[in-house]
């Protein structure tokens, strides 16, 4: 028996188990001082009340033998995809139902998307980027080049006509950056895309956060797109799904590869590993589109936007350079006085007690640079702004 | 960029659609024949009180900030897991928590599970067999050999010295035939797996189903097996969780190859590709532990094993050949008279208006055989035995 050895090429990440480590000594060393977390990703406001609402019907109706469901559609009831069809239909985007596919979250259909693809192709991944993107193609053995995103592209890397890739991850908004692609720039990647037969693979994640007009929602709001992109998107920052777990993906008709529909590959790949998100779960994310569902989910939004412009406004007064925060829940930040990622983590959590994420930690990239997230408390993220600001002064 | 061009050489299943189609054809030509539909696997009762009461208290939570839960660990929730090491346990079998992984399906977890070998391995598939561990293979372009399955061997066949194999499927109580492995018959597998290094991937989803005390429910109650076995179960059967998804897959930390745990690479695999079960469905299947939530699951294993008990009584009152319904919700019967699949599935149609499922469907083996479930209404399942007996004696 042969085991799959490009297991061992995955390098272990210590990211979040260091800083855990980091934060429990600094703790216990000072129980008196309040630790505020701004690391990582996930959400801290409570399901909105129409999806709760949604919710217990739902489950009303799993204990009741006339209204009873058991295996849906894997790829998604239509209520739900219809609902998705009107959200794309807002910015122009025209889809067919048989094109979205419901998924559990975006990190599960970004990994399995490459269930599709041979091994034999070049990724082309930015860094610093979201691991997943680079440790589902190491355990596949495919090979990963690199598009450096600094502060000099602002974080942007545009296509380069000399490199080869098949396989092409973006990420807008970006995670961890925060940093958002305008229509001309992506119009570029799908050009370049369309040009060498190569696949986007768009990860929408963050689409909610938009604010600036010239940044696209969607890969499909951009030419082209249809015959060259995949696009992955997902409740959980939209409507803090982080614990509900529900997704969406988009593959076109449009996109072949010689006698090869993906739609058609993906409808079977699902088909053939999956059964589905729960009917409770589908008819929560229904509830997100509903008017009320909308006004609740828009106001979470707005409040994590608040947060990330207290912290984005506490770094203009101290004169860092920073980009994200105006379409993104994240802030990346350059460290002060040149200080490395983990030196600034080390010095914040000291003079601050705030904690957040490392830069290198997402890449050789990311060195020299910080992750503070928009997802805390209110409060406390002003708290966290203002000893920010003092903890840099101290520099 | 290269597709995965293995996607070309799977065959299209027309089982269930073909089945669909024969159906509408015949409902449009008698509008006044009832239609008893047996053929398709999946629940028909409500979830159980116990269970609803855990969602809707779960959901409340969910509501809250101070209870609301985000991302969990995607290998599931000590709670569940431990609710899991205490059911094995009442057969013996000791898991420590980070052997069990809970996950969204059966289906997913069997299909992902691939990841971990090679493409390079030859795999051993029962024939006939639940086409999922063909079509996942096929995928990735294994070699399969079939293991036949025949009246002879009871449906249950046993490893042969000359076959080389290095992932083997056991499903026992089996899907389609509803035979069941004896202790004795596993153990044979788990010293030829050991023997030769093999892996077993035992599909114990109708482990609830079985009554006789010599059909273990876990391959682990076999001696050895920690060595050589991977085992997926679920709550679609066991708690009419078809349609609220949740499942369970047991790694053992004894299962090395070379350097490799296996139970660290699935658990790399999940981190990577997935995020875990929503936090309400754990709560739902931690329920199904409690004493009144196995009370209740246990009376609706027992509606459905009566279903079958009825269906079993008919076919021997007609002096038909058959497996299954003892240990397993499926009644697989000889057709009568040396008739083929699909025309027995046209005979019982037209004289009985029953829907059971071609044989045929699941493989070479399959033909000449029946599929009927107990997963029905009681009383309509009467009536079926009824005007199957009848059906049969028109022959």
């Amino acid at each position: 028996m042969k085991i799959n050895e490009n297991y061992k090429n995955l390098s272990e990440s210590y990211l979040f188990s260091t800083i855990a480590k980091k934060v429990a000594v600094y703790t216990q060393q000072h129980p008196e001082q309040e630790i505020i977390r701004l690391g990582i990703g996930d959400v801290t406001l409570p399901l909105a009340a129409p999806v709760v609402d949604a919710l217990h019907a739902a489950v009303e109706e799993m204990g009741k033998k006339e209204t009873f469901h058991g295996y849906g559609p894997e790829q998604g009831y239509g209520f739900l995809k219809q609902a998705l069809m009107r959200y794309y239909a807002r910015r122009g985007v025209v889809l067919a139902e048989n094109e979205i596919f419901v998924g559990d979250g975006a990190k599960s259909d970004i990994g399995n998307i490459l269930d599709l693809f041979d091994v034999d192709n070049t990724v082309l991944v930015p860094d610093p980027v979201y691991p997943v993107y680079v440790d589902t193609n190491v355990m596949a053995g495919r090979r990963i080049v690199y598009a450096a995103a600094t502060r000099e592209n602002g974080f942007l890397p545009m296509p380069q006509a000399d490199v080869q890739a098949d396989l092409i991850y973006l990420c807008s908004p970006n995670n961890p950056t925060g940093a958002a692609y305008s229509r001309d720039q992506l119009q570029a990647w799908v050009d370049y895309a369309n040009e060498r037969g190569a696949v986007l693979l768009f990860d929408a994640a963050y689409e909610s956060f938009i604010t600036d007009g010239d940044v696209p929602h969607s890969i499909y709001e951009v030419n082209g797109a249809e015959t060259c992109a995949i696009e992955f998107c997902s409740f959980s920052k939209t409507a803090g799904f982080t614990g509900t777990r529900c997704s969406y993906t988009v593959v076109p008709q449009a996109l072949v590869r010689g006698s090869l529909h993906l739609n058609a590959m993906w409808l079977r790949r699902q088909t053939t590993k999956y059964n589905g998100v729960p009917y409770i779960v589908q008819r929560a994310a229904a509830a997100v589109f509903t008017e009320e569902g909308q006004k609740a989910t828009r106001a979470a939004i707005d409040y994590y936007r608040a947060n990330a412009a207290v912290i984005a406004a506490a770094l203009d007064e101290a004169g860092i350079w920073y980009c994200g925060g105006k379409n993104s829940p994240y802030i990346w930040m350059q460290c002060p006085g040149g200080m490395k990622s983990w030196d600034f983590f080390d010095h914040l959590l000291e003079h601050a007690g705030v904690v957040g994420t490392p830069g290198a930690g997402f890449g050789a990239q990311g060195e020299g640079y910080f992750r503070l997230t928009g997802f805390g408390d209110a409060e406390k993220t002003r708290l966290a702004a203002q000893k920010l600001k003092e903890a840099v002064r101290v520099l």
